[in-house]
């Protein structure tokens, strides 16, 4: 009984990197599928019974939530542990928290962290499935899944994404959600993605792996904006601008950074007629982008939070459900 | 599908004073099914695969539990968020932490908070109905409705509140319990309501608006308790006692408090020979009472809290549940 | 209906020492055939509708964690407080905290706590009944059955146990895991149970009043090891070691403890030549036990925290399932 491990999950969602075009776009099937369900009741007992273990290591309400909510529509529990009431306090290590738990058998765990490697390490030594809810600097994949959602039900169909211009501007040096984003963009290519920002936020050799040819760095915000159908804002955090006030440069003031990278409805103007608006939240208002343009018409915001949810059904079921993995992993 | 959302909800329970006297006899009498339902267990579908969410952004074990098990007991499930472990901590505004809550489609939010007037202006803005779960020194709706749920269940129906005396005794002034109760007296009057406080802790110009007009103001307890029925204490927050030290008055010490305004069981002898104790909870033993009269034969302070469960339950059918809803909200 | 209290739980989980032989052997029993049940799902809906309150008055992960998931596999819910965010805060007394849950009709605590003598004292008042997850240096009763079901799992039946040489080491003066665990000794004797430890940890007059005539103190470790079938390392906490510091002795320095009591692989060689070895976790590495030992084949530590789960299932199941109940309580 001793040597009695089950296997290692054959499948994990830790990021978009390691993803297929194929499997990408499944993901993205499933979820869509999900989103516009009638009658979502039907998925309400899909895992039931399954526990679903949270760990965040960095406060965060939204994606928990969203995760958490997610897990209910499954007829799933959860079990949410917040670190700091924990016995990491007792100075355990990380590999023995989760090694610990996994032995409890749950079904899987969900964990954000600020270490950039710390997801790879567990993944290496767990056997059960883990979801990367963010980690470090490194990737925010289901972030990614709910904006390609978001553009597939608001841009047309799958095909069409070929056929947008795309820009991503802000903090792109520090942001998850841009790398995931780009990686995603390797493998369901867009006409065109502009990232926007000034050096400090977005080096001229900016380190992401990608084939996409069509990748453009940008730093005139105005020019960036010209023509592109969908404009992803990033949140900009003001420790960044504190750090940077004392090496001068652009960040030196909030206002001024505003002026420069901030989305005012004028700025908006630039894009295409139709081009909307996202941003993963929490907004900083008048920071990044201004109130009128995060509640105006063009905004899709609050659907990018809505669909979070359907995201990380498909997140679960592709991981938890024997029929939907056969779809997915292929 | 960007303007997509759902009308507001028809109704929320965000206060006693916005209801009518006939809705708030309907969820009374639907709580007192709850209560004397022999099987409560027929309720335990009644609201399956339903997401209760709830916001306390003051500490609060009693209350937010009782919110919880009323859930459970239904079904529902719950998300209890804890601010301090929040998006707040990244300077999200309130409004917006809500707004992105909603769109992940939960049923209800359960919001406590320490604001008056938080309460009233986040309605205006959702559309999924709220429960009031207290908001600063306005009100505390449910409490009053689990009061009057008790004086209904040990004394007499709910024609008989008319012939009650009742004492509502100690810091007035800052007492959602009080405020929200004074405003149930309108609706279902009693014979009597008298008010008993020091001048520092309850003005000769209260503002209560009531249409009541057998509410007496009374500054001598000894004299407010003659003849009652039942006695309401209310708690005395220690920190109020500190702020009034400086100001001199009856508050100086709390050894004064209780000689003047702490129910003690030979206060108790004053009031009619049946007459009961109340409490909120959690109590101050020998501040504002005593330890023999809170577990004397003459407490119902269990009983409160037995009740607000039911109460609770009451609240959910009544804004999610369709046929209590016709039922409540004529 | 004042005085219409529920009679007194008649069981409670609270100590190893309040139990009979017969009692303790029921409870593994049922323990041990919910670890070998090939299908645990016909046990999912057993506790449905149940609400089981957890109180951990000491941070705790992995214990809370492990009741957490029993209730959810037998279909029970949970209202997990954490008592930092509670009543507490107002200055409410502890038992007034519990008279409260207990009005509001859950069905079962579960609590740790860091005095000697809370549990006790609540048992006295309450009667829902009450299982202990740990109450300061007393006992952690529901870590000595999964420390039992562990042994019987790997060492053969349970008539076997009184075969067995076993060596507890380390800080028993403070160990609750310890205390426990030499009761059950009385119960269901070993052949032969060895106290390892330093004489600030392990006192000549180490007081457990036990009948065990085949208990021996030891304060070698090498010579406590020899031929024993069961290594159990303690934890011992850092604090320990930080005021012992001041007092001389052998816990004056970390390197010092590991090289007197700490558990190596070349230590384990004394031992039995199928000698296991337990923990009761968290571990610390290098200080009372080695990595090598702690991840190498001899090493039960994660078998110990599966079986916990359904240890903590079948007290679950003991004090609110009938059928359960009839045959544990004899």
């Amino acid at each position: 009984m001793i040597d009695s491990n089950p296997p290692a999950s054959p499948h994990n969602f830790i990021g978009i990197e390691p993803l297929s075009s194929e499997q990408l776009h499944n993901l993205l099937a499933l979820a869509k599928e999900l989103a516009e369900c009638k009658n979502i009741e039907i998925y309400g007992k899909r895992l039931a019974d399954k526990s679903i273990v949270t760990l965040f290591y960095e406060p965060s309400t939204r994606t928990r939530s969203s995760f958490t909510l997610a897990a209910y529509r499954l007829g799933a529990n959860t079990l949410d542990l917040v670190p700091s009431n924990s016995a990491l306090e007792k100075g355990e290590n990380l590999l023995d928290t989760f090694m610990s738990l996994q032995a409890m058998n749950p079904d899987l765990f969900v964990v954000r962290h600020s270490g950039n490697d710390v997801i790879k390490q567990l993944v290496e030594q767990l056997y059960l499935p883990l979801v990367n809810a963010g980690d470090g600097t490194n990737e925010h994949p289901s972030q990614t899944l709910l904006d390609l959602l978001t553009i597939l039900l608001h841009k047309g169909d799958a095909g069409d994404i070929s056929k947008l211009k795309i820009a991503l501007v802000g903090d792109l040096a520090h942001s998850r959600v841009a790398r995931s984003f780009i990686y995603a963009m390797d493998k369901i290519p867009c006409a065109e993605l502009r990232l926007i920002g000034p050096a400090e936020l977005l080096a001229d050799d900016f380190p992401v792996a990608s084939n996409n040819s069509n990748i453009i760095i940008e730093r005139d915000m105005d020019k960036g904006l010209e023509g592109v159908d969908l404009v992803m804002m990033l949140r900009i955090q003001r420790e960044r601008i504190a750090e940077a006030k004392q090496q001068g440069g652009i960040l030196a003031n909030p206002d001024d950074y505003f002026s420069l990278y901030g989305l005012s409805p004028e700025r908006l103007e630039l894009a295409a007629p139709d081009a909307l608006v996202m941003h993963p939240g929490p907004v900083n208002r008048g920071v990044e982008i201004s109130s009128e343009v995060v509640d105006g018409p063009r905004s899709l915001i609050l659907k990018q939070i809505e669909y979070g949810v359907y995201v990380r059904m498909a997140i679960f079921l592709s991981l938890l459900d024997s029929e939907s993995m056969k779809r997915v992993w292929v």
